[in-house]
């Protein structure tokens, strides 16, 4: 059953795509139209808010919330994508746990190449933070490039003397911009989503001549995540980006940090994105969101069921 | 308030202990009396069973138990221990679950060396099996040595030619005689349970002049993993055998088996046991309970609810 699920999966990924590069336009709309496609839960409610002078995404349970929030990033190679395509992910997380969401709308590349989108990943956290919520009631989570931002902004906010928040959620997370894992090669043909030029051509719209050996654009390789907060790593063995995670989770370790490191066999880049149509996903989603449960901790604010 | 509590846990686990090598009655009355001190929950009832040829220790929810079963292998560096010892893990398992289990008294070193213990835990299995419950509705499960019989017995199953359970679950396994995990020399001290010179004695006992380089020995560094059910493998960071599961974790994602590594910072070996005690402890049997009930599936019979 599962497996018949993983290769129609599979198969949906690989279909035929124009040949050659893409404008950024094209890719922007290929996606959307593609995300277009995924199964937002019920149970959620959405409304456009700002986030330390960002747009973003508010994303609520029906009825009412746990105290807490996640601070979502949603994937595209920092140079598509937007909350409206992560709005499956997003909105199983909140469906499930029944905690609040904001969903960043940071800036993209080429427009806003590295650092922007983390400054504006900061800037969001800084503004919950100022808005009074306990940084042990927020956790960062993200998919992509979005996972490797909830990694990376943690870096950022040690770097500028802010608390950590309570976890970090990643699904099948860019963290290696010197593209030096193993999988990069083993996987090729392998990933039905990416291949190495893929990643190499939006890669270089964000880095735009910056180096990539520095722990913000290579944490998998450089990052010292020593006081890391409590990380949960989902990733598909049929994905060039595998060993990003797997050398992530090895650094993790080897600082000390809490990590859970969730491999799937034969689903591809961000499988979750196929919850409802891939019993995987939906099981990965729903260990996501035990695992949130067990971290985002409410000061003075009970647990409270969802909805 | 965790952080207190892991560091509770070690200063218990570091009490003074008699010096130099104890008889084996002697360690296995001193962990009989260590482990006695663990807490069973509430909501179980246990009953002396017979399985494969072999007492086991059945473990059953108070309620109607979900139809599906777990096969619990204690640990006790096939030395010592027995389903008594483990009946904290154990009972948590199936108080969370909701599904019944066995736990297998398996013969014992000096006594009994290898592979007496696999030929038991597989007999077992084949048990199970020829009274009609379907491969897909058994979990493995197990502890310490344990752990590593939940892996090595599917090993010694597909040899047998029969079919593998639907999942295995191991905290702390022990899975590599050959001793060569760069942790048995990193965490040496950090780890208040385990020295080379413990494991390698009781090691000893176990092998009575076998090769440790064989795959039912050394799983972690020699097995073949292909065709393996859903992973989940619970260690922690202050552990010699913390290699054993990151090897073994390597060598599932290189075979294609779904396999989650799941790593807590700054507790010890089978710090599952501590239930009740410490959060870590809880929160990691709530994973290992998700897991179980995802992967479980009782063919022509529709989970129900526990109790």
């Amino acid at each position: 059953m599962s497996k018949e699920q993983r290769a129609r999966v599979d198969a949906m990924m690989r279909r035929p795509r124009p040949e050659g590069p893409r404008s950024v336009e094209a890719i922007r709309a290929g996606f959307e139209a593609l995300m277009a496609q995924m199964i937002v839960p019920g149970g959620i409610r959405t409304a456009r808010a700002t986030l330390g002078g960002r747009p973003a995404l508010r994303v609520e349970p029906d009825g009412r919330a746990r105290a807490g929030t996640i601070l979502y990033f949603h994937g595209g190679s920092w140079v598509f994508g937007s909350p409206e395509t992560a709005l499956s992910l997003t909105g199983h997380l909140v469906a499930k746990t029944g905690f609040g969401a904001y969903s960043l709308d940071y800036r993209l590349a080429p427009e806003h190449p590295f650092p922007a989108a983390i400054e504006d990943t900061l800037s969001a956290y800084r503004a919950l933070l100022d808005s009074g919520e306990d940084p042990s009631a927020i956790a960062f989570a993200g998919d992509s490039a979005g996972g490797g931002l909830a990694v990376t902004t943690c870096l950022a906010a040690r770097d500028a003397g802010l608390p950590l928040p309570a976890a970090v959620v990643a699904f099948s997370p860019g963290l290696d911009a010197t593209r030096t894992g193993e999988s990069m090669d083993t996987k090729a043909g392998v990933d039905p989503v990416f291949t190495r030029e893929a990643v190499e051509r939006t890669g270089a719209m964000y880095l735009a001549g910056a180096d990539p050996h520095q722990p913000l654009l290579s944490p998998a390789v450089l990052a010292d995540l020593t006081g890391f907060p409590p990380m949960l790593i989902q990733v598909g063995t049929n994905e060039v980006l595998l060993d990003d995670s797997t050398r992530l989770a090895a650094r993790a370790r080897a600082a000390g940090a809490d990590v859970i490191l969730d491999v799937t066999a034969d689903v591809p880049h961000v499988f979750q994105s196929f919850a409802g149509v891939l019993d995987e996903a939906d099981e990965a989603l729903d260990r996501a969101a035990l695992f949130l449960g067990q971290r985002i901790r409410a000061e003075g604010a009970a647990h409270t069921p969802a909805g």
